[in-house]
């Protein structure tokens, strides 16, 4: 059977491995798994949300309530924003596939990072669209210009921080480089771990109401699946004027997030306190992966996230070392697939990262 | 902002109303509501399901296993097929958006029955393909036929038994017109509502693993959200030749079923059971529906689901019935928005069933 052209040129998206598939694979016990890979918050979800899916577990016969009217007034108020400018997906994730279904096609341009979050990508082929990728690792506003000068892109990914290797990119800086887009044009602040830079740094922290307020052309992306620890449950979020909102409800399916989901993220927005004290203890934990390298002479890359990305001298070779710690039970992220000579660990509770910096230390 | 042009012609899925909104439109308070609209599983599901997810609620916090090797073998080994002939999507609903996706585009054309599931137009639409509908309520394989064979369409759609209609086309039937259809052409056989079927007239029972080893170019549906009692937690699934689940897979996106939904989907087929005694329960209560219209002259389809379709006489308003029960806190579909004057309701419980009745009562 024929399927269409675009198909050919997808590869598939390659997630952290799961801890049953080490399980599986290397016949390791689970509880000596550590799974660092995935940027999941150690400590979980607040228990309050665990009380509450508990609570309403007799509703997973029901379809879910499609208008989500408990988690959009939730996450209207935290965003003193109004609810016809959120839209929800299953994971931010999925607001990438709307946005792209609703804007790009078959000859349309998509502008990335050079190294950035792969799904970019693969949703773009999924519609035909070329991707244009700047030359440095990190985000420079002049290139992603000069670029959009080039090839008039229908959608700019700026990804800040930015996944894989965790830098942030200056607010105003991006702002500045907005200002000078094309209101066609559909720029897209994904603000997957923006808590996170939001704690360490405000001049990399975006408000997504400042944001829609002074462009009509921004859509800005959060996420349940990293600070608030609910990454198995598949809730983020789009913010953007209604208009855009309009667009990507007409490629949203319906119920597309699950009756336990939508519980879970409304109540985790009622414990923010167990939100900042995770990422209170990530930062603390990250100053001692910071020290680690130092002492072991490695490069790593300044993080804004809950995650560490460590650049391996030429000699050390990241998929080696990630395999190596794999079989010892030690989930990580080689980036060897983003073209860097890197592994990228997620900041896991004290003594997981023990654990790291024990099984690493003689591979180093 | 421009958007693809697709999207001019996309109207947005109208799903059974949520007891919550209900609940806020007509201050009717939420006990007082029985909800007959979306065709769930008035029992629920398993309390070993139940059990099941309370057990790993610690794990939301965790991607899922997107290998999803638990819930595949358990399909495989129900179905008596391989894993690699199995996709798992967020409800069948999204196998039929990846099948769509994968094999039409703009200028394609997908042909279904005159009267079915609002969704394969929706998705169809979302690429600019063209939908070419039957014209007979019930499936008609010489009217699919004549069409096929004037419009070469890049997917047919089989929805059997039929949803909003609830009646079911003869299995063998189906395979004479299968039989006739080009091998590039994608026959998707939606059997969300089969283990109904196939438990109330074998004659009408689709054997999925038959049909694939059969055909090159068949994708037989299922779904946990009618008989299994898992409509709040969106998992489903295709069943096809390798090759079909291959393309298919290229445009799924990663962890599309949550951590909990996957666990709850596994356990579910644990329970068969439980499954058997609520489908041996709902025909038991259709007959009192079938009575019920038979006395007050009211023609009602004969129906393979758990759900039945009354036809109503000229001189009564589906719509206006539909809303007078709403404003009484019974949420039943009106059929309006399908061309039929007609509403649907789901088999209930014993208790709700009797509170149908007795609401419907004086208004026809």
């Amino acid at each position: 059977m024929k399927f269409n052209e675009a198909l050919e040129s997808i590869k598939t998206y390659e997630a952290g491995k799961p801890i049953e598939l080490v399980v599986r694979e290397y016949g390791i016990d689970k509880d000596q798994i550590v799974k660092l890979a995935s940027n999941e918050n150690p400590f979980g979800c607040s228990p309050k949300v665990k009380e509450a899916v508990r609570a309403i577990i007799d509703n997973m016969a029901l379809y879910p309530d499609d208008s989500m009217v408990k988690l959009k007034t939730a996450l209207s108020n935290k965003y003193g924003i109004k609810t016809n400018e959120l839209i929800v997906g299953a994971g931010s994730d999925q607001v990438i596939e709307f946005a792209i279904h609703a804007k790009a096609h078959g000859g349309s341009k998509v502008l990335v990072n050079s190294v950035t979050f792969a799904m970019y990508e693969i949703y773009a082929k999924q519609v035909g669209a070329q991707i244009i990728r700047t030359a440095s690792r990190e985000h420079k506003m002049d290139e992603f210009y000069a670029l959009y000068l080039e090839h008039k892109p229908s959608i700019i990914f700026l990804c800040t921080p930015n996944n894989p290797t965790g830098d942030g990119l200056d607010a105003g800086e991006m702002v500045s480089f907005i200002e000078k887009v094309d209101s066609d044009t559909l720029v897209i602040v994904d603000g997957a771990y923006m808590e996170y830079a939001r704690f360490k740094d405000p001049s990399k922290a975006v408000e997504p109401r400042e944001l829609i307020e002074r462009f009509d052309n921004v859509l800005f992306l959060g996420t349940f699946s990293k600070a608030y620890g609910l990454g198995g449950m598949r809730v983020g979020y789009g913010i953007a004027q209604s208009h855009i909102i309009e667009a990507l409800y007409k490629v949203r399916p319906p119920f597309n997030i699950t009756t336990l989901s939508l519980e879970a993220a409304s109540s985790a927005l009622e414990d923010e306190a167990f939100v900042q004290a995770c990422i209170a203890d990530n930062f603390k934990e990250m100053a001692r992966y910071e020290e680690f390298a130092r002492a072991k002479g490695i490069d790593v890359i300044d993080s804004y996230t809950n995650f560490v990305t460590l650049s391996l001298p030429e000699e050390k070779n990241s998929s080696k070392i990630a395999q190596e710690l794999l079989k010892k039970g030690m989930i990580v992220r080689d980036l060897s697939s983003y073209g860097l000579n890197a592994i990228r660990v997620t900041i896991g509770t004290s003594v997981q990262n023990d654990r790291f910096f024990e099984l690493t230390e003689p591979l180093l």
